[in-house]
């Protein structure tokens, strides 16, 4: 691609469903000049749950539909698939790829006051320990503490934080009372869902607790790597956000419709096995 | 095989995860000389929000896959995969195969009064209409009331159940007032998971309506299927049950053990995208 090809080219954000629409959310605030083609892994999904094995294998998957896209870049905009597979696919493919752990942790440092920070996730982010590893290597004192919330997920995609809040705020209780209990001042929403509990979890933890949401600081980050490589896209054209997923894609796209800020016409169904 | 080689064969059985081992636990009930092995898609499960063609295509490699391990006959122990692939399955293989939907109709028919009939599964199963079809076609006057309740899978897995019982009544009672507040004297626990949050269930729903268990009645089904055809197995060797998944083999045995009444030792990994 030449430099203008380059900088037309869609940015790739990938997840196992619809959490990752939170990620491509930030990006179309923060970079609004940017094409995005979205790639939600319906037909595999929950990542949360699996190996790091499996992770790893559909990462690449999914890496290499996106390239067919010539996508200039590529978010993962699930941090299950950040913390098993980042490494191993950046080492593995050219296209520049960021991952939602590394800025949720910086953010996380530069905000914290006593060094106490807290990360929420699924079952497999938080046994990976990798924001807990991210966040010692920028500021070696910090204390973590981790906490698997495998709930939150199914509540928020069924609906039940707009409905049922009096569940919502018990699972809450339930998962997060140690944390509301501990010194932490500082707590990352380590699962890309979890921005759509935002409130339900700031009512809950309270003012004392700065909360950190990684999509935000992952969309900076994106916008910091374009300018940088001068691979920003320039307004004046027309701009082309295109959603693909594995399977179900009507319920998709009902979700993505009540999370993204325009509305959603088309989603392509893709068979994610032959990449 | 010949007939000795073939009344000594494997039962298969298979589930999107560990929600069918209620299935199996039901044939080691009642059928304790059989031996079984057991395969649960955990890479990628839930089934329940997934569409038709991918469960087809889900359900074809197992069967490839419990096909290698020369199996007398399989138990579809799952209701989405009933509901979705039975029928095409049926028509592909020469192995016989049973679901449990058939079975859980037929039961539900036979205890009901006043003809009206609860149904209660995952959004597949429930979307599907499986349940309805069999059983107005059993008995035509029948009045069916459906009711997806996604969230009651991960209430189970999560150890909800057993640990959180205020958060696990309340969701029951969001799900289940209006079949509470119905005519329905009969209510089909739909979903394998479901058995495992049966005595909630009881106790919300009252004396009055009959609960229906797929699982039980599919092993009552096997049971005569294998008697019809010369097929069971009579005692005098060791019994023996194998365990497959396709992932996460670890968090699977945790749960095997919490379920079936003996100790599960092996869990075998494989790659059923292979099959």
């Amino acid at each position: 691609m030449n430099i203008e090809e380059l900088k037309r080219a869609p940015i790739g954000v990938f997840d196992s469903g619809v959490g990752g629409l939170t990620v491509a959310r930030e990006i179309m605030r923060q970079l609004p000049d940017e094409n995005i083609v979205y790639f939600g892994d319906t037909a595999r999904l929950p990542y949360g749950s699996k190996s790091k094995e499996s992770i790893i294998r559909f990462s690449r998957q999914i890496i290499r539909f996106l390239q067919t896209k010539n996508v200039k870049a590529i978010v993962i905009a699930c941090n299950t698939a950040t913390a098993m597979a980042l490494e191993t696919v950046q080492q593995e493919f050219d296209t520049p790829i960021i991952g939602v752990i590394v800025p949720g942790a910086r953010a996380a440092v530069q905000e914290t006051k006593n060094k106490k920070i807290g990360v929420i996730g699924t079952e497999g982010t938080i046994r990976s320990n990798m924001y807990t590893r991210v966040i010692r290597e920028i500021e070696p004192e910090a204390e973590v503490l981790g906490k698997a919330c495998p709930l939150f997920v199914p509540l928020v995609e069924e609906g039940f934080v707009k409905n049922y809040s009096a569940v919502t705020e018990e699972v809450i209780d339930i998962y997060l009372r140690e944390m509301r209990e501990s010194e932490v001042d500082t707590m990352i929403l380590g699962c890309t869902h979890y921005p759509l509990l935002r409130s339900a979890i700031i009512k809950y933890m309270g003012d004392r607790v700065h909360i950190v949401n990684p999509a935000y600081e992952a969309a900076m980050d994106l916008k910091k790597i374009l300018n940088e490589r001068n691979m920003n896209h320039e307004s004046g054209e027309y701009n082309k956000y295109e959603f693909y997923v594995s399977d179900a894609a009507e319920k998709f796209k009902q979700f993505a419709n009540s999370v993204l800020p325009y509305d959603v016409k088309y989603i392509h169904q893709i068979n994610i096995e032959e990449y």
